[in-house]
Formats: C-alpha cells, sequence, structure tokens
C-alpha cells in the first residue's frame, strides 16, 4: 500500500523551502554574502559603429568592464560576431534594438520591412525615438522582430548570455514589457530589470515572478553632470555603492571622426561623452576604487544560471 | 486640297539628320567642338560611410571633384542626402546597389528581405560580391531593388543626375544590363557605359540604342601601381587624355579608423587607396595638369539634358 503524506504536512514541509528562496536576495541566490558588493560593468551599442566595437573590445581586454549587449540591425554587426565567435568566454548579450536614434546615420529591421511596419518610419528605418517607436510599435511586430534579432545573433554564432533594450523601447509600456519578458522566457536568458525600477514602472512587479533573475539596482551617468566632474560622480558612485547586484551601464567608444558624424547634433551620448566613459572604466583609478571597496565584477552569465 | 510629300523625298529628306546624328560625338551632342577634351572627375561609394561622405564634400568644395553617386543601401545614406538637399547643384547620382562588400561592415537591400530573396547571402545581406550577386540574382528581384533605390533617393530630396553600378554587378551578364537600362529610360537618366567598353561586353552595343547617352571612355587606377607611383599614373592618364568625353573613376575617403575598421582585411579600394585618391584630386598638381592639358570639367547632368 502506497504512503501518501496528508497534506497539511506537506504544506508544512514545502513553506520553509518557498519561504528562504522568497527572502533570498540575488546575492545569495548567486552564492555570495548578503552584503557582498556585486558588480557588472556594461557596455551598451555594440555593433552600432566601429569606433564603439573598438574601444569596447579594448575595455573588455582591461577587465575593467566585465560585460556588453550587442545591437543586431546596426551595420558593424559582423565586426563584434566575430569577436564573439573568437571570445566564447566573453559576457555578450543582446542589446533589443527598436529605435535608430542619430540622424546621419541609419539602420532598419531584421525582419522583412513589410512584416514589421508598425516599426518603421516614413523613411523606412526604426523610428529615431523610444517614444515614438513604443506609440507605433504592434506588440505582435515587436515579438517578430526580438525574436528575428536573437535568430540572427545565434546563427552569427553569438550565445547571448542576456538580453536588455536599447533606448529602454521594451519599456516603455506594458504591452511591450510583456513580449519581451516572454520571448526572454523562452530563451531562458536574464532581462535588464532592477528592482529599484519596480517602484517607477507599476507594471514590472506584477509582470515579474519568483523564477525570473533580475538585479538590485541600474546606475548610469546623470547626464547633467559636467564633462569635468564625471570622473567624480562616477567615484562617488563606486565608494558609496550598496550591497547587492549592481549594474553599471557605460557607453563606450572614441571620441574620433565616425562618432563625431553620428552623433554631431547630440551631445548626450555623443562622442566626446563616449570617450569619457571609457577613459574612466579602463582607468587604474576605477581598478583601485573597486579594490578598495571591495567590489567584486560578476557577469550575466553567472545570473543566467539561475534560471531553470 | 492638302499637300502630301511621297515616302521617297521624306526619307531622303530625313537621311541627313539621321545620319549627322549618328556621326555626332557625344561632344558635339553636348555642343563642344569634337577635339575637346571633356572630363568628369566621379567620386564613387557616397553615403557607404562617414569617411567617405567627409572626403567626398571636401573634394567637392575644391571644384576638382565634380560628381559622385549614392548607394541607398547604407547607413550613411541620411548625411549624404541631406548635403545633396542643401546643395541641389551637385552632380549627384546613384550608385546602384546589389553587393555589401566588407566583412566587418554590411548592408541589406532596400526593399522587404522575403520580395528579394534571390540578392541575398545566407546572412541576410546583399552579397559579398558581384560574381555571387550576378550568379544569384533574379532580374525581376534587381528590377525591384533598383527601383526601390531610386524611390527612396527621390523621397530623401535626391534628384539623381545619372545611375551607376557598384561593383559593375549590373554590367555581369546581358539580362541584368537590361533590367538597368530599361530602369534608366523608365526615370530618363543616363547609365555609366563608355564606347570603349563594347568589344569586351559584347551585349552592350546590341542592348544600346541612338536615344541613349553614353561616353566615350572611362578610366580608373589600375590596383597593381605601386602607392608611390599613385600621382605619376593618374599624371599621365591625364596628360594622355584623348579627345570625348571621359569619366575617371575615384574613390575617397580618409585613412582614418572607420575606413580601416572596414576595409582591414582588403587593401585595394581600402582606406589609404582612398586617401591616395582624395590627395591627388583634390591637389594643385591636378587642377595645373587639367589648365595646361586644356581639359575640360562637364557633368552627368550636361549629358542627362540629351535624353528626350
Amino acid at each position: 500500500m502506497r504512503r501518501i503524506l496528508p497534506l497539511w504536512l506537506l504544506i508544512m514541509l514545502l513553506l520553509p523551502v518557498t519561504d528562504a528562496r522568497a527572502q533570498q536576495t540575488i546575492a545569495e541566490r548567486l552564492g555570495y554574502p548578503r552584503d557582498a558588493k556585486l558588480l557588472i560593468v556594461h557596455a551598451d551599442d555594440l555593433g552600432m559603429a566601429h569606433s564603439v566595437n573598438a574601444a569596447t573590445i579594448k575595455a573588455f581586454e582591461s577587465g575593467l568592464v566585465n560585460s556588453g549587449s550587442i545591437m543586431v540591425p546596426c551595420p558593424w554587426l559582423s565586426e563584434i560576431a566575430a569577436y564573439a565567435r573568437t571570445n566564447p568566454q566573453a559576457d555578450l548579450g543582446l542589446h533589443l534594438t527598436l529605435t535608430s536614434e542619430w540622424t546621419s546615420f541609419r539602420w532598419g529591421p531584421v525582419m522583412p520591412k513589410d512584416r514589421v511596419s508598425s516599426l518603421l518610419d516614413k523613411d523606412g528605418y526604426l523610428y529615431l525615438t523610444e517614444t515614438e517607436a513604443a506609440a507605433h510599435a504592434d506588440p505582435k511586430e515587436v515579438e517578430l522582430e526580438i525574436t528575428a534579432q536573437i535568430e540572427r545573433a545565434r546563427a552569427l554564432g553569438i550565445q547571448p548570455t542576456h538580453l536588455d533594450s536599447h533606448m529602454g523601447t521594451l519599456y516603455q509600456n506594458k504591452a511591450l514589457f510583456e513580449v519581451f519578458l516572454r520571448v526572454a522566457r523562452k530563451q531562458k536568458l536574464p532581462v535588464r530589470v532592477a528592482k529599484t525600477w519596480f517602484a517607477r514602472t507599476d507594471f514590472l512587479p506584477s509582470a515579474l515572478n519568483a523564477d525570473d533573475v533580475y538585479i538590485d539596482r541600474i546606475l548610469d551617468i546623470d547626464p547633467t553632470v559636467a564633462a569635468n566632474d564625471w570622473a567624480k560622480f562616477y567615484s562617488d558612485t563606486i565608494k558609496t555603492l550598496e550591497p547587492g547586484v549592481t549594474e553599471v551601464v557605460v557607453h563606450l567608444a572614441y571620441d574620433d571622426a565616425e562618432m563625431r558624424g553620428a552623433t554631431f547634433n547630440h551631445p548626450n551620448w555623443g562622442a566626446a561623452w563616449r570617450q569619457r566613459d571609457f577613459e574612466f572604466f579602463t582607468s587604474d583609478a576605477f581598478r583601485k576604487l573597486l579594490q578598495e571597496n571591495q567590489i567584486k565584477l560578476i557577469t550575466w552569465r553567472e545570473l543566467g544560471k539561475l534560471i531553470k
């Protein structure tokens, strides 16, 4: 005769486990102490331009920038795909792209244009801004396009460790975020989400569940910081870093002719801006700050291993 | 009573006109003496890269490079389209594009990909070489794509004065050339064709008729010329220029990080090559050679006016 545990006992036995899981921080789930300061130094926009690829690869070599994400629709994808194939250990994700924001230099979708027409402006490119993109995007076409971006990346030999969203288009409304999350779960990849966003974006906590992997906070430069105060801003950020998993999002490139040509009318995230990011995050000062503040660099690859 | 000329008289009266037209050189049709030396200094590949746009615009300002053509599928189209809109006098044509030849830096078609699949390689870009492109291209899809390129250019405010073919793909076989010619005639635009090509490409003379406008010869650098002999090669070419209409085809860009990144594994038409072209064709030496050899610069715009 088979013995079956009474339901009340089963519940009693399982409850502590569930509770412990729910109460575990993401740092603890990764196997670190609760008070560990864990940092991902993440470079966005790979594939966009040669200058971005070259500066980011150089920064990866410093070991101080340890993660990045790739824009599949962009013209320099092949260059970074070649890097990904020869550096399979690199922590490279996909920077899913639904905007084409520079006025002199544009790109379109991966899908055939007539199948994602809600994503395209009158010139046949992706929209210039995340607001326009989100206002026009049919979620079904978004799902087709971001899936096509992931498939093209894989076909080129990129094994993405995580997904995020260029200019945050996929966080602009609930319908887009749900598409993003559905695709990410299908791919078993973590998405860029921080607990600190829950307060300002009400649909985030309800869309996520206990199996999703997200981090504690995401930091980036405040665009009002003057160029001369750049290093001080980042140093203060590192010195006051709270325990848990933080991602600092940076945009690396050289202040060269190509980047100036692309960003000539947009100093924010422009050529000089990206050169400043490159200089700080490859500097000995940054390396020293990490050591002095007992900050450990981790990657999205580690986070992805928590996904079942 | 209406008088009608007898048919034999009509034929006799018209014959000399037809004969004279057939015997007129292209220089004469343009209103120049038969022995005039007329030259178009033509920069290819506009729109391909910022470096190409910047160097070519600089060369236009010298007045010594006086014509160019634009690659519509390329990422920097918007930048050169803005130049075309603010410089409507510029002699800008379209460099119809069916190849994407750099391995680190790629582009796709203007048409939705599923409607021109015969033009695409396994990665979804235009083929790397003109040979592969011509071998796979369905002429009907070529017609759709080059028409779409012309329409996109016009939509962006470019008023093309002529058409040519990137890497000569549209001259690879009779079927492709016939598509090219049909589209050009519909658009009432001259195409890059030289009488000196008739011997080596047998389908050219039979495809053309007396109403088509083509020039006497097209010159470009011999890739075996050593870098140090570049200026001498071009100087000798100018000094020995024959009467009639000649186009010298050049490829301008700066030898900078972007061009080196694109052309790193392909020195022919590479970054240093393009910088050498830029230096010679914007030099005082070239200006002096034009004067000393009584060479007059003309444009495709003038040639286009001959089309009825």
